[in-house]
């Protein structure tokens, strides 16, 4: 069983509403077993359960029964944190699941840590991705929705109530669409995936098989007006919301995540130019925006962080 | 020499375009020697280095020349940090003055610590003040400009370059009025006293003897519509910054000071409501905004802090 210099296996898992992942992370933060499930789409939060517990059984096993010294975990939000009682949006079978007692249970002795599913995607970049070697990064998921994570001095913020670095909710269009959250106008209504899709066929885009960001995004490379459009949208938006990012928090990095941070240009330009007309003091014009490095396991290599860097990473408890 | 029960006095100073101000500070973050003076309006660098000395030699004296364990110091900014060759925007004799070489030279063999003055009132707020007891708080300075401090996980944030906490620089209005900053439509753009006179004069406000935003403060709460009018101006950017900055922050306690902060309702109810009808998330709803509670000490009590409670405060050298 080739473990890293560091030592210690970490148990890592990524749960979201389409797929729940799993991954046995070396001390040296390299992934040693991956495997992956769809989220079953079934009421009984037991059947999740199963098919969370099985998955881990799996990734263990195949990556040579290692001794674990912990589990670390991603999971979609809200939840109460640290206990972590979770709610995920996308997954309504569970409501108040006690995710981090069910894992203690299976696997004794052992510390098992969660936290939101797009703080770890930050720590993970942080800890060994675009954000490495960074004292002050944002790490972001624009997806479904528009997650973020904040390292700031070279730590993990996690704020009054293990929330922070909830950055689709800052506030781009003081008077724009609702937003899931109850408000207005925040990054999330207007960069998400669906959002875009909604405005984008109010234009008049239409679209082929699937109507989803990640296929707005390819009608808008083929030279979609309307679907550039929407990409410009994004793009200004997020420009918008990591200028008054940069400004409160003084970033180095930011790292973007999600099925849209793969579009290249056509999100990155517009985004570019928006930022670089409002982040204009010395300090605000230094920031990087970059694509995240480590691709689908990110988020697992922030969960198997919150054990093994958990100096930086970990502050409950 | 009443020093306080953890011993160990600091000189603290807190430098501003008005005013230049000085105390000794105990070890409990008391205040046992205070005086200021105005800052010279003159173009010399040396004038006013010779005004600094004099006052803090003053100030010594007032206290009973205790043993000095450290300088504190809170400047306008901006400023290069650590190494604080400041060239505060409303001193123009000091551009590239090197303040914290000056005070070392003076004060051999002790620390200096020089951080942007808005910091300093939300590291005084947090250490004794409106903010004493919480984790995670933003103060703010609402004045002739909008500055901040931001302390996450209990500890000052500095961000890459020292620069973390301008909340002036969220923006509110995407397209809205420009900035000193280079930008468009920051809260400072706004909030700030000078933005909030030209923009009610432009309504037709007639100002009396001072044409400032506290004669403007005044005026609104005598009953003038259109002076009512640019406090609810205000009051509506700062609600919506804050609201942003909790999201991204996961804020406990804003404590807003400076001027503007003293006129209650008439800038904290549209405050409020901006603020509620946009942090609308179980996270977001609990963060508090309350003035701060130190008066003009603030500033003082936090550049002590620097040097008294460095562990929370001073991350730098």
């Amino acid at each position: 069983m080739p473990l890293g210099p560091l030592g210690g296996a970490v148990l890592a898992v990524d749960i979201g509403g389409t797929k729940m992942a799993s991954a046995v992370v070396d001390g040296a933060g390299e992934v040693v077993a991956y495997d992956r499930v769809a989220t079953p789409d079934d009421p009984d939060a037991e059947v999740l359960w199963r098919a969370l517990d099985g998955l881990l059984g799996k990734v263990v096993a195949d990556a040579g029964a290692p001794a674990l010294i912990g589990v670390g975990v991603g999971c979609g939000g809200p939840m109460t944190w640290p206990a972590a009682e979770v709610s995920p949006l996308n997954i309504h079978a569970w409501r108040g699941f006690p995710l981090r007692e069910r894992l203690r249970e299976r696997h004794p002795g052992l510390p098992v840590r969660v936290h939101n599913d797009a703080v770890c995607v930050a720590v993970g970049e942080h800890w060994r991705g675009a954000g490495r070697g960074y004292d002050n990064v944002l790490g972001m998921v624009v997806s479904t929705g528009v997650g973020g994570g904040l390292v700031l001095n070279g730590r993990l913020i996690d704020g009054a109530s293990g929330n922070a670095g909830h950055v689709g909710h800052v506030i781009v269009e003081p008077d724009g669409p609702p937003c899931g959250c109850g408000g207005r106008g925040c990054l999330e209504a207007i960069a998400r995936g669906p959002g875009l899709v909604a405005w984008a066929q109010g234009e008049g885009w239409r679209p082929g098989e699937a109507v989803t960001g990640v296929e707005l995004a390819e009608d808008a490379r083929a030279g979609d007006a309307v679907a550039a459009a929407a990409m410009r949208r994004a793009g200004r938006a997020l420009g918008l919301a990591i200028a008054s990012a940069t400004h409160l928090c003084d970033l180095d990095v930011v790292a973007i995540g999600g099925g849209l941070s793969q579009t290249g240009p056509l999100l990155f330009d517009p985004l570019e130019k928006e930022l670089r007309a409002h982040a204009r003091m010395d300090f605000s014009r230094d920031v990087k925006v970059v694509p995240t490095s480590l691709g689908q396991t990110s988020g697992l290599v922030g969960a198997a962080a919150l054990i093994l860097a958990a100096d930086r990473y970990w502050h409950a408890d």
